[in-house]
């Protein structure tokens, strides 16, 4: 890696997983940030929008512009985008064949199949051909085709916070694929800066709600990547919960031994946490907590640190694996900029708070 | 009082000041609500919009519906507007001019001059010959003004909060005119339920702002209050903050000696505690905590209380006075409860949590 | 009912049980609050401890005194215990002894098993011969035992929340007993008026987390209860968080159809809906929500009501059922209210907020 | 600077401030953190009582040690004492004499007077001869003074908030130095990890209260610097206040004309502000919003900067003059880096979000 920085822009960065990729971008050590586009700012300096950037190098010089094919292209080798599904499409395609190395926050090319995509999303997929290409995003389980893509798809918050835990349990064949539970608890954050009653502050102030059932889009990514560690397809029982914190996803898994793995409880609990230990031990965002203390989301804010931990059950002959992230930084930005740094072949941690 | 409930309608009962209405109305032992509109909900069922009513008697029959003089004037004896101001007026000087007591929730009738109300709210004022007739609902200071009353124009938040500390003190000459400071913080849901961003829970909570500064519009109305009860007009210093709750207003009103009574500071002091306790002693939603304890809105949340406190700064020569409120029961619609059974001779705590 | 009322009393009124049960019964037609009771704040009025109980009539005029059983049974017919477990019983025994009907917030007497007390609370229990007489205080399941009993246990917060929706369920044998997951949120009230370092605000407040696990004392009662209505015993998954709210619990229950009922799943979705309309349709305190919208708990902050609404996943084949309630009020000071009204013979309702 | 780390101590670890002084040290580009002392949880590896330090180079080799003076003079040369008021000083001297540089949170030497330091602190001063070496270490103000200090007294949180803005304004004579108003909203966080009831989560949230009044301790600094700014001594009048998020003071300043000054009110505004750009526009860590926007504690959260912005009142002839800052940053443990920065000839930025 020479001392040259790459170019990158933001496009979408008026909400709050783009102001995010610019809080990360701009302290990243080989990143020059080079466009930021939002409608709604357009023309607009950076610093008068989020007057929490006045203090970093370079923010003072940057202002919104609206979003164009050609002047990203032109100025830009790498260009996330921070946009509501659907959009994203438009900019990924044509900036994509040009090139340039995508990474797509939205999930319109997080899905392999135009007709879940369609399920889910309740809308055509606008460009099927490039399901195939894109690589989704999850750097823990996916580093190699992440480092030769051109269009990323990184994964929805909850997904990240479900599918670290169990992907490596479903590939060891230890858990029952067909028994999976995922309870998750989410910061209001999530939602977007989106202005709906739901989302005002006295709304979700001293509320705690489930919603998003029976199907939460994000069930979809989630049976995908599972399935694909498990070799077949399974179904997933997920429940999202609306709580009042701005940054956050807990999530608590129900894992049960898989078929022939149940005789003995005791060992298998003692295999799961071997896996997991195994996988993780080496990566840098993922810190796993054991039994001993379990994860919470105020140890992780700001982070690109997922915590896991488990409690095994024997009443039960269950298996309870938590884990704890920043919805908006490994659940979103943070993960967009470590697959960045893969797709670079920078250190895959610069610029990302631990 | 004879057995037989006054009908009564909120008219813009979406709200937040709408929905307390619903709230103190439905337990009011004296009221049937009989409409309620919201262009909004119109034909939905109370219940459904606001399921944490379903518990109250009654509540299972309403539903809302589309604003209407001739229905209003036609179902109710007394009309509460809870609706923006300017708007406020297309209702009120209709109904009143059918005899329908109207408490009016909005500035459009708080102030004497529609020069003033232009001044602070940009626009002509609808029907300035109303002004005059309107009497502003403070029930502490205008009891027998608000018991003949067809239009009552009950006191926006803030300035409850500032008003009933202060104009005791200003009739009885005790402080400086000159030197009233008041500063204020509020809950986000004196915002309304408004679709802002600056309003939304990530937004406000973990933030501290001053807002509504040169001039907040609520400073008219506490000028001229305070000038009526000084006698003669007054500037006032006041500067609202925005603060993470759902619910309340806590201000602090820094006050000075008037002219001629600075030698004995001390003696003042007792003077203004004094000229409090006997204005207020009675009043069943004023509640003096004097100095050893401070106001606190937690002590008042969901009531139609206002404490008020003090504390003598010798080194300073100034007082310190205290108040909390809920912004939307004394701030908002239980003043204006108060003014309604007033106005149709209740008992005035009927329906009021104190 | 005659007019007079009944004195009752509160035994340990500063923690956040007993602070709640002195709000209901100041306001509770038929009582009489006649002893107050807290060995930190003996000799205090009431009010200078909890000012926001200014308001109510009667509440000057009351102390807290050093806890006595002389003095309790002699001005109380019913006295309630809102003390630490252990605690509890050194009153509950001698007062019941004496004939005044004894009220317990605490865990002491829930159980009917010395030794799962033991096992779950660390000690031996101090009355054993009381277990068996002791009624278990869930109106909505055991209201005539409650009428007739001396010595009430009143269930714990998270118990009641899972019980009242899988109780109905178990009787009919409509779902899996040995399948069942409760995964509970709870507001920070819940952990008591404690000083410890977890439970401060600044480590609460944007923090989720899970604790009390593996086995979280309340398993106990759940477990007793759930294993009665089952008709032998069942284990079950029980997970409990701490989110940062005030109040409120909202639990997420995982269920499966029972053997033999797996056929058709519409049809045993169809049942379970009936079976809880059936059993809570004419329930002041219960409130099905059905499917269409799902528990919040900001619908019952302050009142004894428990909402209940459930959500089918054919895909999975498991029905998810959600509760929502007040931890301090049905989930302990609003139940025990509920108790009292039954056991008086009085309107269950009676000083209850719905 | 050579390429040789600087040995730095954190004697008190375990409270808010100690805890933030652990992530700037740890991230700290210059300074090897050589011993962390913490009674409460000696002999306990750091990342054991904070987890989210897990990911900082060298976190996991430390590990919480009784405090002893021999130990700290052997390890640092510089030693952060973060312990309360009293307790300080038997560090800070012992240390200071052994030529270790002290850089002191708590209060006990930011007085000049003895007197005043009983005054306000209730109890003799351990070590007065200390008191005129000691050096009031607010960077803005007294670089070159803390540039050759070996005992830096840094500045409470609020005096912060308070001086910064103030100081300039007196020294250039342009505001009444009698008429000045601070009024400040402080995070619990301020309060340190304290376990008593008022900062209990439950009692905190949904809370506003007044504190501190008639005489915060803080005053005792902020007129002895203003008084030093003035040439002479002045009252202020100060009333803090706790309000419900972790972090941030928000101080409001109402700020009248000196003597002299008062003729032409736009005229004094713009000097005021001249004055302040002129005196900060180079200053890193403190941002001038001016009165287009105003300052928002969001903005500066977990930075060491200070947000001051200002509006005029032409109607009451005064300026409100607003703050922001994190007060356990810049109004704590950053401040104090910044000191130890100029103290050893570093960039005054090291390690110091901005």
């Amino acid at each position: 890696m020479s001392g040259t920085k790459i170019n990158a822009a933001v496009v979408g960065a008026s909400g709050y997983s783009g102001e995010e990729l610019v809080r990360l971008l701009l302290g990243h050590p080989h990143v020059n940030l080079s466009v930021l586009t939002s409608r709604q700012y357009a023309d607009q300096p950076l610093t008068s929008v989020f007057p929490r950037f006045a203090g970093y190098v370079g923010a003072s010089d940057l202002a919104f512009s609206e979003p164009s094919i050609d002047h990203l292209a032109d100025k830009a080798k790498a260009v996330f985008l921070a946009l509501p599904h659907g959009v994203a499409a438009e900019f990924a395609v044509p900036l994509a064949e040009r090139g340039v190395t995508v990474i797509d926050l939205s999930a319109d090319f997080r899905l392999n199949s135009a007709d879940i995509y369609n399920e889910f999303y309740g809308n055509e997929h606008p460009a099927p051909e490039w399901l195939a290409k894109a690589v989704y995003g999850l750097p823990e389980i996916r580093r190699d085709a992440i480092a030769d893509a051109t269009l990323i798809a990184s994964p929805g918050c909850y997904p990240t916070s479900i599918l670290l835990p169990t992907i490596p349990l479903l590939e060891a064949n230890l858990i029952d694929p067909e028994q999976i539970i995922a309870d998750s608890l989410s910061g209001v954050s999530g939602a977007g800066r989106k202005t709906d009653v739901p989302f005002l502050y006295v709304e979700c102030n001293e509320s705690l709600r489930p919603y998003g059932v029976p199907k939460h889009r994000h069930l979809s990514e989630i049976e995908q990547e599972l399935g694909l560690a498990n070799g077949s397809p399974i179904t997933v029982q997920f429940t999202p919960h609306l709580v009042p914190v701005n940054r956050g996803i807990l999530t608590t898994l129900y894992l049960t031994p898989a078929p022939g793995q149940s005789e003995d409880f005791n060992q298998w609990t003692d295999a799961v946490a071997g896996c997991l230990t195994k996988r993780y031990a080496d990566e840098p965002f993922v810190r796993l907590t054991g039994s001993e203390r379990l994860p919470d989301t105020k140890n992780i804010a700001g982070t690109n640190t997922i915590e896991i931990g488990w409690a095994a059950d024997p009443r039960t002959q269950r298996l309870r694996v938590f884990s704890a992230e920043d919805n908006l930084v490994k659940g979103a930005s943070g993960q967009a900029v470590q697959s960045f740094n893969i797709r670079f072949d920078l250190d895959e941690t610069a610029g990302l708070p631990i």
